[in-house]
């Protein structure tokens, strides 16, 4: 395995709502995902998850708060915790979660995306 | 835990080679560092390390290459794997391994870091 330039990596696809797996350490995966509007409310049962934004600006909706994130700002959502990220405009962002982790956790629909998908 | 702003964590210090845990996710934790000049040979015996650059250039030496990382770029040094980072100039970086990993590995010493110090 080389080095991974994130913008290169981030030229390579265009759609939304779908990570690519850049890179692994040890059992996580470091994905990249371009999002704009509104995902599904879901949480991840097993696991913490990690928001990285590279460019642009996001929200993580919660229950009870609302998280706005931008270029440079990091969020990690406690496992467990019901959350819908969403986008006014386009906005790509980094992830980090173990192996395996499912973007619409326990909520499968449509935005349920492949999870194998390197780039 | 809130969002965090790595430009604002890296404004908080200033000496080098001592890593500050800025959050932690499941039982990894996610590290700032800035580096300049020669660090020391070393192994992680048990886990993968992942590099990012947030600012600046840097190098890792391997025992058969050299790797040269710039902004935005990462890389994951294998477990058991010799290496030692450089920078000519002082470079920002992110590190993100599992919770009580030191940062000189087996090659404890002189910049041996305290290692559980949080910004």
């Amino acid at each position: 395995m080389g080095k991974i330039n994130l913008k290169e990596k981030l030229s390579m696809f265009s759609d939304h709502w779908s990570p690519k797996i850049i890179t692994e350490m040890n059992d996580y995966q470091i994905k990249l995902v371009k999002i704009k509007g509104d995902f599904v409310w879901h949480n991840h049962e097993e696991t913490d998850e990690l928001f990285f934004v590279i460019k642009g600006e996001m929200y993580i909706e919660f229950k009870d708060k609302t998280v706005e994130l931008n270029e440079g700002e990091m969020y990690i959502v406690p496992k467990g915790v019901e959350h819908k990220p969403f986008a006014k405009n386009e906005c790509e962002i980094m992830l980090i979660e173990p192996r395996g982790v499912v973007n619409t956790g326990e909520n499968k629909g449509d935005l349920t995306a492949v999870n194998d998908i390197w780039i």
